[in-house]
């Protein structure tokens, strides 16, 4: 059995989550990679091996210490020695990115970094080859959770900055210390990083403008809500006059109908603008400890397997065709007496548990509208015929299927 | 200079946008990934030359034409003779797909197929890598643009499902036979690949159930917004019971705030759940030709360079720091007579042209909300620094730049 080695630095909230998804899922990585990943040593700043000793041992580095000291030496040395590296450090990237892409591009070894930037959100995969051959217009995102969940709350609620800040810390949103987060600094960072993929252009986080929301007032947000725009913590990066490039995160009003002004709470979400495309647009949860940590092993797997390979079908699931189901019901029926009991009676007997009911309209126009809890599709088939037969109804009966808010 | 051979099956609609794409893009993509790329022929079912003289001068085929037969022998053979296949064929994938993936990895060659479902929308790409890691709970899509569209428009306008559908053919949305798409079939044969990469099972287009949207009645529609429910054509893939899998694509009332409810016109969008990421929404264009074509060519640059690679900042746009943005401005002023007068000299004294003014409030709560047109961001500051000199001024002025709708 083949094992792939996999060096980790830095076991704070996304470390130790990624050390867990590792273990949990190496028996599905080996399955579908054929190499069984292993945690070959873990190096913090107060505990481990010594960095040259965990390197020796892996076939690739997870940089999750952040800051730029001692990272950027570590993946250097890592790149150096031919080792595929994995980091969520954006603060390293747009700073020392160059350095970094080149030492890997000399030593032909992986730099991965999907994690840096917006969680789980894939813009950097999409970036660098779903959309390699587009000439990007412009980026605009949503990329840091604890300003846009901030922003969220104080529009829901009215209440003002220091108190949804104070939200945010209290239910892990925001840090103790969230200077970063609300200057927009954070944002910045990552913004530096999709400006040089999206438009191949050396960006360093100096170079990007920025500023925070520590100043919105709660009547921006009024004013925003009684024109239907939203409010928002925006990244941009744009081509401007062919040969310009402005990168900049600040508060922004979007129009209504902008794909990012539905973006609500901790997400983020990324819209790239081509001619050739007018626009793909991404979300998912922001960077916490377990979307980043999905993020760095999708990019550790993507670094074991072949491209673009679909691997065997490895599982058997067995394909189910009755699944239960929630519906809405349109009867046309008689504007008589009896009719909801009729009708309810025939449900009853096929399980079919009624949410709500509108009956609607009168004489040849009356209609009973329903809805109903989920039901095995079979059984409220079945109560569809038998109501189809009542001689009550003026018309077949219609059914849509409603998918209901579920969690998890 | 090294060339890279792009031989291309079909000449239609995609086939012409992308063999135009990759003229236009040749030079980009040498820069990107040294080899220049050529189409090395183009065989359709009325002209060009035979399938193997094309098989033997190109290092990668195209496969546009569509439909099972002769797709599927050509695809088979140019993927046993060690070359690289993009296809966007969803009708070969969904019922030949097994045979096709195994063969390619059998011959250690790449098959790719983004463009297959959901245009540009890179979902095949994310489900395939950066999800590699995930288990995956349920996949909600609305894959077919053009019963998306015409559930738009019965939404907005309350017509008949025959008027707009003969609006959605008016404007290209819809082809002069229709019945693939209104009847759910086109999107039961994506729902079975993104059940394939999602769960890692078998799934043919024969167990994927469907139902269209032909039967759908105005008042269903009207019964949507009421409640503020969306009406889509749903395609679903989802767990059931640990080993079970459903894939259905059916009409379905999304619950208000669902990511894909806010889906309008002729665009795509697929919704990925799985319990360690929460939710991941795409979404983009739908598959119009140019847009099939920008995929393509992605998943054919893809197949020429190594995974993951970040190219040399081949461009060097100038960093712009000064660019036109639009603003909204609240001035908490005197009330008092010329308040207007005097800030409105302000603005035009810095070429800053007002769209709207709102007066509020009076007395201490007197303010002034404005939004102006895009102007230099250096020339908006300059009328705020003398704004805020103004001895009318109650409190600092306040600004949030506004973002609004483009187009290209």
């Amino acid at each position: 059995m083949s094992v792939f080695r996999v060096g980790l630095l830095g076991h704070g909230t996304v470390g130790s989550a990624f050390a867990r998804l590792l273990e949990e899922h190496a028996g599905r990585i080996e399955r579908t990679t054929g190499l069984r990943p292993e945690l070959s040593g873990v190096l913090t700043r107060s505990r481990g091996d010594s960095f040259p000793e965990l390197l020796e041992r892996s076939d690739l580095i997870v940089e999750l210490i952040g800051g730029l000291d001692p990272a950027r030496e570590y993946v250097l040395q890592a790149l150096r020695t031919g080792r595929h590296v994995v980091t969520a450090n954006k603060q390293l990237l747009s700073q020392h990115g160059e350095e970094l892409w080149e030492a890997a591009r000399e030593h032909d070894v992986q730099l991965r970094f999907e994690g840096a930037v917006a969680g789980v959100v894939p813009v950097i995969r999409v970036l660098q080859e779903s959309l390699a051959g587009a000439v990007i217009d412009r980026v605009h995102g949503i990329v840091n959770g604890t300003t846009n969940f901030i922003l969220t709350e104080m529009g829901r609620t009215g209440c003002a900055f220091a108190d949804a800040l104070a939200e945010a810390q209290r239910l892990g949103y925001a840090e103790a210390d969230p200077t970063d987060d609300v200057t927009g600094r954070d944002a910045a960072a990552k913004m530096a990083i999709l400006a040089r993929l999206a438009f191949e252009t050396p960006v360093h986080l100096d170079q990007v403008r920025y500023e925070g929301i520590e100043r919105i007032q709660p009547d921006d947000l009024e004013y925003a809500r009684e024109l239907e725009l939203g409010l928002k913590l925006i990244g941009t990066a744009e081509r401007i006059d062919g040969d310009g490039l402005a990168v900049g995160v600040y508060p922004a009003f979007l129009y209504p109908g902008h794909p990012l002004a539905s973006v609500n709470g901790p997400f983020n979400a990324v819209t790239i603008e081509s001619e050739a495309i007018t626009e793909v647009t991404m979300s998912g949860p922001g960077a916490g400890g377990p979307q980043t940590a999905s993020a760095v092993l999708g990019d550790v797997i993507s670094a074991m397997i072949p491209p673009a390979s679909t691997p065997p079908a490895l599982e058997r699931l067995r394909i189910v065709s009755d699944v239960r189901s929630s519906f809405y019901l349109h009867l046309e029926v008689a504007d008589e007496p009896g009719v909801l009991a009729q009708v309810s009676q025939v449900l009853a007997l096929q399980d079919v548990s009624v949410k709500s009911v509108v009956q609607k309209g009168m004489r040849d126009q009356a209609r009973l509208v329903m809805v109903v809890h989920p039901v095995l599709e079979s059984r409220f088939a079945a109560a569809m015929d038998m109501i189809a037969g009542l001689p009550i109804m003026r018309a077949p009966p219609r059914a849509i299927r409603v998918i209901e808010e579920q969690f998890g």
